[in-house]
C-alpha cells in the first residue's frame, strides 16, 4: 500500500475524548473513528489489525475442530424469554420493535439462538460433540461505555459454544477451546495469563479468564513464577508457607493503651510495630449468624473465601455501626483474646510470632500475642488476597502479581441452556438426554485495545508482529529524489513478491513527520531509504522495539528485513 | 473436512416456507436455517460458500484501489436527519432507542455514516480521490420478506462509496468499479449483464444494475448479441429497423362492424389478422394535457419512454372509464383516424402495412390503414418495452430478453449527499468545493442464492467451482472396509496437500444417501471410492454439471482432479 493513497488520518493531539492508552493511540493512528458512544468506525489501518486478530483465532477454532457459523445478530425475544433472559437482562440488552411491533433485541450474546439451533437439528448421540463458532458484531447497551474499543456498546466478538453428550464430554470440549486459545494469545505475540474465574451472570459450574498483562488493566492476578498456575486476586487460592520451628520462649501478654488509634496505621506507627505484626479483627455476618475474622494487618478478607469457610452464600464484613452493636467494643479495639464470637483466621496468623491485637476494650491493645497459645479454638484457613511473593497452592513456588486486561472468556455451562431450552439428543439405548454446554468468547476489538495497551511507548504503538496492520514500512525520504523513488520502489516489489504486508511512505513530506507517523502507527519494521545512507550504498533497518537501527547495503536490505521478520513474527508458532 | 464431524443437516423433504429454488435448496443442503422471518443463520457450508464470494468481492474491491473499513450497523438518527431520510426512508428504516431514549436505526446502507466520516477527515484535494468499501450486515425491515437470502430482513452486503473532486473523476471512480464489478461476476462463475437501469430512491444522476441470469428472476432485461449493450427491459433503447420500401398501391380504408371485439385477441381472431398488424391505441394524461398513443397490437407501452416524449414526469395511461370520458369512444374502438388529440406513435408503427386500427365508433374498427396515409401529424419516437429480436439501440444487432436478479447496483450520486452534509474539499486555489459521490452495493447473499438459481437442477445445487465451499467430495461407498478407507484417505491428503478443499464422505451410511447428499449440497467434483472398481485399481470422478462418469485409476486420480479444476475453476481468472 502507498501511504499518499491510503486513507491514513493521523492526529498530532490526544483526542479529549480517549482517557486510556489505546483509545488515545487508535485515534491518533487513525484506526477508529467514534460515530456515537461506544461506537466506532475501523478505518482501513485499524480494520487490517482487526483482521489479522480475526485470522488467529479462526485457524485455531477450526484446528480445534470448532466449526464455523454465522448467527443473526436480530434475534426475536421469544427465545430469550424461555431461559428467563428476556427479563432478568436489564438495560445492557438493546431491545428493538420491528415493524409489526415484534419484540426482539441485538444479540450481545448468542447462546439461546445457536442453542435453539442445535436442539432442531441434532437427534442423536452420534451427531455429538459439536463445537460451533462465529465472529461477530455485537451490542451491549453499557450505561456508561469508555475506554474505545476496551468497553464499547457495539463490538466484535467471536463467541464458540460447544455441545455434548455429558460431562466427560464437556470437559473435553471446554480443554479443547482452552488450548486453542492459549495457542490463540500465544500467536498473536501476547504476554497473557489464563486464570480461574468466577462465572458470573452466564451461569455454569466453571470457568477461566485469558487476561492480557497491561498495566493499565482493570482486573488483578497472580500467578505462579514455578507452575502455570494464575488466577485472580479474588479467585486465587495460597499455598500453606512452610512452618516455622519456634522454640523461643513466649512472652506474657501485656495491655498497652492505644488512645484513639484505630487503624492499623495508627496503631503499629504508635506501637513501632511494622503491619505485618498485627492480627487484624474484622466481624463477619452471614446470614444470622456473627463470626470474627482475623488476618494479617497488611492483608485483605476475600469475601469468597469467607463465604466459602463459612458454608454460606451470603457473607458480608459487618460496618462500624455493627460491630458497635455486635461486640459492644468500638471498630479498631477488637482482637482474638476474649472474644465472644467464634474465630475464623487466616492461615497466616498462626505463623505470627509476637504479634499485636485489640484487647476488646476501647483505647487498649495486647502485646506478646502468640497465635499458638491465644487462638485456641479458632478455625484456620486461607482467608485473604493473594499477594505478590505467596507461594502458589499447586507448586508451592512464588507467585506473582500483575494487572490484567480480560480478552476471553470460557464456561462450562453444564445444562443452563439445554434444559430450559430442552436440547436434548437420545444416547446408545434410545434414552432421551439433556445436552451439556459450554461457551467460549474473545472480544476481538478488545484484544486489539489490549494488545495496544501492552506494546507501545511514549510516541505510538509497538504492534507485535502478528497484529501489526503492515509488517514493514519503508520511508523513502525525499521521495520525489530519483535514486530514492528507485531504490524504495524496488525494495516494495521485492518485499511484496514475498508475501510481506508493506506501507511505502511516498508522501511528500518532512522526514521528522514520517518518523513520528510511522512510530505512531506502530509498523514493527521500519526500512528507511535517504540521501546519505544511499549514497554508500546503505539504507536503514529498525525494528520498532529497539532504539538502534543498523545499516544495511540496499541489496541485502531485503534478505536481512525477511530474516528479522521470521525472528520475530510468532504467529506461525 | 470430514462428513461424519460436519454439522451438515441435508433434509429430504422440500420446507414449506420456501417458494423458490435457492431456497429450498439452501435449506435441504443444510447451508442456511430461519431464526424469524427474514432473518437466516448461515450453517458451515453455507457460510463457506458465503466466504467464497466476499473473498472475490473483496479481491477485486482492493484491484480497484478501493479501500475497506469496517462501519457500525447502529447509526445515530442525527445523521439521517441531516439528508432528510429518517423522515422520508418509512418503516423499512429499522428504528431504535437506547437505554438513553436515544434514536438509532440499523443501517439499510450507509451513506451518511460515511458521508460523515470522509468530510472529518478529508480537508484538501490531494486526499481525494478515496473508495471506501466494507462487507457487513444489514437490516432492512421489508414489510413482506421472502424466497429466503434473495429478500431477507438481515442481509450481507459488500457497500462502497467514492469520492472525487470532480465529475471527471466520479465517472472516473464509477468506471474503476464497474470493472470491478464485471471481474467479480465473471470470477464467481456467473453468467451475468450490466444493465443501465433507474437510480431509484438512492438518487443520483445515472446507474447500472448487475444482473445474474436466471429464468427465476424477477426482473427482465435485453441484451445486444453483437455488443455488450444491456438494459432493463423499462429503460432498453431500440434501434430503428432498417426501413422497407413500399411501392405497393395503398387500399381504401374500409369500415367493418366488430360487434363486441374490443381487445387485441377478440379483434384480431375476428378479422382473421394477426395482432402484430393491429395498432393498439391508448390514451394517456400528462398533467392537463392528454394524448393518444400507438403501438403494434403485439406490443407494451413502456411509460418511462412515453414520459420522455411527451416532456413530462408525470404521464399515465388513462382508465377504461376516463377513455369514455375523454374521447366519448369506448375503450377497445379508439384508432388513429379522426383522432382528435395528438397522436404519439411507436416508431415501429411507421413501418405497418395494411393494419387495422379502431374507428373511434362503438362496435367498428378500419381495414387497410396506412401509417404513412392515415397517421399524418403524428409524432414518431420509440415508446415501447424491447423485446426479444429487436435491433440494438447502438449496434443494430439483435437483441435477446432474459429475465434477470439483481445482485449488484452502481450509482452516479453527484453531490446528492455530499451537498446537505457540506462534505467539502479545498481545491488546488483553496477555494471550498462540494465533493462528488458515487455509491457501489453487492448483495452478497443474494449474489449466492442468485448463483444457486442459475446452477442448479432437479437433484440439487450445482455450485460453479468459485463459490463451491468445497471443490471435491470423496464419496467412500462403505468406508469401513479397509482398502476403501485407506484409498479414500490417501486421496483426501493429496489434494489437501495441493490446497484443495475437499469433504470426504466418510459417513456410515448407504451409497444411495451419499450420491443424494453429493448432488444436493452441489459439490462440483466428486471422486467415488467403491469395492468393484477400486478391484481393478480404479476410482470413479464425476463432474456435478456432467452425467457422464469416467473411470480412473486409483494413482492418477489426483492428477486428473487437479486437471478438471483447473480447466473449471474461473475464480482466479
Amino acid at each position: 500500500m502507498r501511504y499518499a493513497e491510503f486513507f491514513l488520518p493521523t492526529l498530532k493531539e490526544v483526542p479529549a475524548e480517549a482517557e486510556v492508552t489505546s483509545h488515545q493511540f487508535m485515534l491518533r493512528a487513525g484506526m477508529i473513528r467514534k460515530v456515537a458512544s461506544g461506537i466506532y468506525s475501523f478505518l482501513p489501518l485499524g480494520l487490517r489489525a482487526l483482521r489479522k486478530v480475526e485470522n488467529i483465532i479462526r485457524q485455531e477454532m477450526d484446528r480445534a475442530g470448532a466449526q464455523e457459523v454465522f448467527l443473526p445478530s436480530i434475534q426475536p425475544a421469544e427465545l430469550w424469554k424461555e431461559t428467563g433472559r428476556w427479563e432478568t437482562h436489564g438495560e445492557e440488552l438493546l431491545r428493538i420493535k420491528d415493524r409489526h411491533a415484534r419484540d426482539f433485541c441485538y444479540g450481545p450474546t448468542h447462546e439461546e439462538v445457536v442453542t435453539d439451533l442445535v436442539r432442531r437439528e441434532v437427534r442423536s448421540y452420534r451427531e455429538l460433540p459439536l463445537i460451533l463458532y462465529q465472529i461477530q458484531t455485537k451490542f451491549r447497551d453499557e450505561i456508561r461505555p469508555r475506554f474505545g474499543l476496551m468497553r464499547g456498546r457495539e463490538f466484535c466478538m467471536k463467541d464458540a459454544y460447544s455441545f455434548d453428550a455429558d460431562e466427560e464430554g464437556a470437559r473435553e470440549s471446554y480443554r479443547k477451546v482452552f488450548e486453542a486459545y492459549k495457542r490463540i494469545f500465544t500467536r498473536l505475540g501476547l504476554a497473557f495469563r489464563a486464570v480461574e474465574a468466577d462465572t458470573g451472570n452466564i451461569g455454569g459450574s466453571f470457568s477461566h479468564e485469558f487476561m492480557v498483562l497491561a498495566e493499565s488493566g482493570e482486573d488483578s492476578i497472580v500467578f505462579c513464577t514455578g507452575c502455570d498456575y494464575a488466577a485472580n486476586v479474588e479467585k486465587a487460592g495460597i499455598g500453606q508457607a512452610s512452618p516455622v520451628e519456634d522454640a523461643d520462649r513466649k512472652a506474657d501478654l501485656e495491655l498497652v493503651k492505644t488512645p484513639g488509634k484505630k487503624t492499623v496505621e495508627d496503631v503499629t506507627r504508635f506501637l513501632g510495630v511494622p503491619p505485618e505484626r498485627l492480627i487484624k479483627t474484622l466481624i463477619c455476618r452471614a446470614g444470622d449468624r456473627e463470626a470474627a475474622v482475623l488476618v494479617r494487618g497488611d492483608r485483605e478478607v476475600n469475601e469468597f473465601k469467607l463465604r466459602e469457610a463459612l458454608g454460606s452464600g451470603k457473607v458480608r464484613l459487618a460496618s462500624t455501626e455493627e460491630v458497635q452493636e455486635i461486640t459492644g467494643v468500638p471498630a479498631g479495639y477488637l482482637g482474638p483474646v476474649g472474644m465472644k464470637l467464634p474465630l475464623y483466621a487466616d492461615r497466616e496468623v498462626a505463623g505470627m510470632k509476637d504479634a499485636v491485637a485489640g484487647a476488646n476494650r476501647v483505647d487498649h491493645h495486647f502485646l506478646h500475642v502468640d497465635p499458638g497459645r491465644d487462638l485456641q479454638g479458632a478455625v484456620f484457613a486461607d482467608l485473604r488476597n493473594a499477594e505478590a511473593g505467596d507461594p502458589c497452592p499447586r507448586c508451592g513456588a512464588g507467585m506473582e502479581k500483575k494487572r490484567g486486561i480480560e480478552v476471553g472468556h470460557v464456561f462450562m455451562l453444564g445444562t443452563t441452556y439445554s434444559e430450559p431450552m430442552r436440547a436434548v439428543y437420545l444416547d446408545r439405548d434410545g434414552r432421551e438426554q439433556t445436552i451439556r454446554m459450554g461457551c467460549f468468547g474473545i472480544g476481538v476489538g478488545r484484544t486489539l485495545a489490549a494488545a495496544i495497551e501492552q506494546n507501545h511507548d511514549r510516541d505510538g504503538i509497538r504492534f507485535p508482529f502478528p497484529i501489526a496492520p503492515f509488517q514493514v514500512i519503508i520511508t523513502a525520504l525525499n521521495p520525489a529524489e530519483k535514486t530514492i523513488r528507485e531504490a524504495s520502489e524496488g525494495l516494495y516489489a521485492a518485499l511484496r513478491g514475498k508475501g510481506v504486508e508493506v506501507l511505502l511512505d511516498d508522501r511528500d513530506e518532512r522526514p521528522g513527520k514520517k518518523f513520528k507517523d510511522a512510530d505512531l502507527i506502530g509498523i514493527p519494521l521500519r526500512v528507511t531509504i535517504g540521501q546519505k545512507n544511499l549514497k554508500e550504498g546503505n539504507v536503514e533497518i529498525k525494528l520498532r522495539e529497539e532504539t538502534e537501527s543498523r545499516i544495511v547495503p540496499l541489496e541485502s536490505a531485503l534478505d536481512r528485513a525477511m530474516e528479522l521478520i521470521r525472528a520475530h513474527d510468532l504467529s506461525h508458532a
